[in-house]
């Protein structure tokens, strides 16, 4: 019974999702979903990604949290279009909040859609939003044992990202174990260990969103994300 | 009709929380639901305070992750006794999963039973388990302005923890921010700075525990926690 209404509310989330997806495909828009926990230092990234990437691409964000609009105060100024979806009590962004959120956007332009998602290891991974790629950031301070438990978090992601390394020093953290996890959890997707506060690894960064950015463009042949709706 | 599903799934946990809360009470135990995003540091927190319990108090603990039951073997040798709940996919600890891991308990001569939750900030905060007391971790890392971005989880904290205060030096953090948030969200439950690592902090918390105990066994009047049934 409570898996029947699970299964039908993630069938209905799956239809506004393609259509999103539809939507930013038609405006030529790379749709990155970004997933972590509570302070992995999402924002901090795009801060740092968004003015990097500026001299050629246009970037805009939607920006995911319960309550408040810090996030998008501290992107407000760099990105071209900032829109906060505040989600009350909702433990994850949903496709329905997206298009919300496509509908307040001009993407005309835009090369880059971020979508910050709310900051939850568990339930965003069980929805799609009609992004292109997602990246999954897991800080140093949480520990090196978080990938081996939250699986279906690290399982689907295009990239992970090992943050705030920086701190490493002064952490008892065991990166080995990390990989040890990834190895039979999630070989597919690279793994990107950088500090968005000293600046270290972000270049390997911006160079994988551009070259997924030129994939999408159809410059390469890329593995699209998504179920039914991506064989175009 | 989302939220109606919703409801009826809280209506049912709230009796199965009931019955589990009147069954500790019959075998005189204090239930803490211990509540944080990942990694904020609840297992260390745990191995530091069973030891120092111990002389006087006997302490069980029921962990809650998606998978893995790493969190029980580094508790295993501290607490008589340890319960791994895996939860698979699920997003929190609901009442059900802790009347399960009551059976595999035998509370008489238990003092604490300490719940550990699934690293969330969002879901667990909606879910009753029959607990006494909820306990909220925020780290220092996570950043200082997540008491506003998750009122639903300090809302309702009985004591809120600041841990990994040993990692301030290094982190641009400013503790004055948490207070501010918590003087709009919570001015009911003290606020206890510490790190587990250095031990700074750590006597105030066991201090509390103890105090809560005596409280609970009817030593003083404590303001019970629950809805209908802890008139007792």
């Amino acid at each position: 019974m409570k898996i029947n209404v699970v299964e039908s509310v993630l069938k209905a989330n799956d239809a506004v999702a393609r259509e999103n997806r539809r939507r930013m495909d038609a405006a030529g828009v790379l749709a990155v979903n970004l997933m972590s926990a509570p302070g992995s230092g999402k924002t901090l990234l795009l801060e740092k990604t968004i003015p990097a990437l500026a001299p050629d691409h246009r970037c805009a964000v939607l920006v995911g949290d319960l309550q408040t609009t810090r996030d998008a105060e501290r992107l407000g100024g760099l990105a071209t279009q900032v829109t906060q979806i505040n989600t009350g009590t909702g433990c994850h962004l949903s496709a329905t909040h997206v298009a919300q959120g496509l509908d307040s956007l001009d993407l005309q332009g835009v090369d880059f859609l971020f979508i910050e998602n709310v900051g939850n290891m568990v339930c965003p991974a069980a929805f799609d939003l009609g992004e292109h790629r997602r990246a999954v950031l897991l800080s140093a301070p949480e520990g090196d044992d978080k990938v081996a438990k939250y699986p279906t978090l690290f399982q689907p992601a295009d990239v992970i990202l090992l943050t705030k390394l920086d701190l490493r020093g002064v952490l008892d953290y065991n990166r080995d174990r990390v990989y040890e996890d990834l190895s039979r959890i999630n070989t597919r997707a690279p793994v990107i260990e950088l500090s968005a506060k000293t600046g270290h690894g972000l270049e390997r960064w911006f160079a994988w969103l551009r070259q997924e950015r030129r994939q999408h463009s159809g410059g390469d042949s890329a593995p699209p994300r998504g179920r039914k709706d991506t064989a175009t």
